[in-house]
């Protein structure tokens, strides 16, 4: 029968014989990782079966990397979208918005679900490692993104001059944490433009008279 | 020597001969399990462990709390302070101030401690139950009050009547979790103040004209 015959050809293709090497062998086994991470979580993943889901040999990671921790935390970084340009169109709210979706994305995506279920599953060590990540990745980035957008709303006019507390910056974040923590928000756009509209224009905008 | 004879003496008094029953013995058993979180952790905690703490037998802790999950959700509901009255000091700048000391407080006291380094070390089953402690004897309580300071404001004329989102309510706690989480911040009584009248007061204050 077909079925079997295929299902005989692909027995042939043994891990082994894929010569893949360097980028495109590491990307394998860093997509390999995340897809472990997703799927057995931090604990049950193995060196061995992130091999075996690249297909390729354990000697193959571990030659890159001597432990699942440095394995993991490269597979995160290498995951988690770039937070690296502020969005500029023309207004202090809109700015807010797109760079809110841009935030979302990064939490929402694959990396970011791995990142959130390392935090929980693994001992404190690797815990405090992988927030390294965290900070490098995500809270940084965006944290530079959110003041390069309130500075150049300060120059257009749309945000007051003295919204210059470090403060400011961690509102955003901060709401989006504790809300996904807490309630279990996703962030729908509905509820970014209400936290742009009801909290960060009123705490930005210019007092008047 | 009197402390040899002093030791001695003390050798004398076996656990077994505290017969303390009710309340009293509860209560030695809560507070020893909160002494066994913040010393041994959630996964090393035993209910042998918790016994000995409080000088009683493993059958008393048994017949109260069948498992370790039922004991330490008790021991963290009956160790966090109370959230349940508004400060009211006539101006919504000190009353936010008050609040945020006391939930500070609830935060950083031994029970609040207790409670986290339960969530980072506890199985996700177990982190979700606890996950519901929080919500009701810290989140929820400081909601409502922080819900009743600002309504106080609005019928002042300190807040502006339409700061009625609920993402209002949920600044103070986000900034304060994700600072704590994210920076280590211990939100020192100057970080408060600085939140307070560099977010609060603008996003709440009433527009001028």
């Amino acid at each position: 029968m077909a079925t079997s015959r295929l299902t005989a050809a692909a027995g042939q293709f043994r891990p082994v014989s894929l010569r893949r090497r360097g980028l495109v062998l590491e990307r394998a086994i860093l997509e390999s990782a995340l897809e472990q991470l997703s799927t057995v979580g931090w604990n049950a993943l193995t060196m061995e079966g992130v091999a075996a889901g690249a297909q390729t040999g354990k000697a193959a990671v571990y030659r890159r990397w001597p432990s699942k921790e440095d394995l993991v935390a490269d597979a995160l970084r290498a995951g988690l979208p770039d937070l690296d340009e502020a969005p500029d169109r023309g207004g202090i709210r809109e700015d807010l918005y797109e760079l809110c979706r841009q935030v979302r994305a990064a939490m929402y995506s694959k990396p970011g679900f791995a990142l959130r279920s390392v935090l929980y599953e693994c001992d404190s060590g690797a815990a405090e490692r992988f927030h390294g990540v965290i900070v490098q990745q995500v809270i940084e980035p965006s944290t530079r993104l959110f003041r390069e957008v309130v500075r150049r709303g300060m120059e257009r006019g749309d945000v007051r001059p003295d919204a210059t507390s470090e403060l400011v910056f961690d509102v955003i974040p901060g709401l989006m944490m504790y809300r996904s923590k807490v309630c279990g928000s996703e962030w729908t756009d509905e509820e970014l433009a209400e936290m742009i509209d009801r909290i960060m224009v009123p705490l930005l905008r210019p007092v008047a008279g």
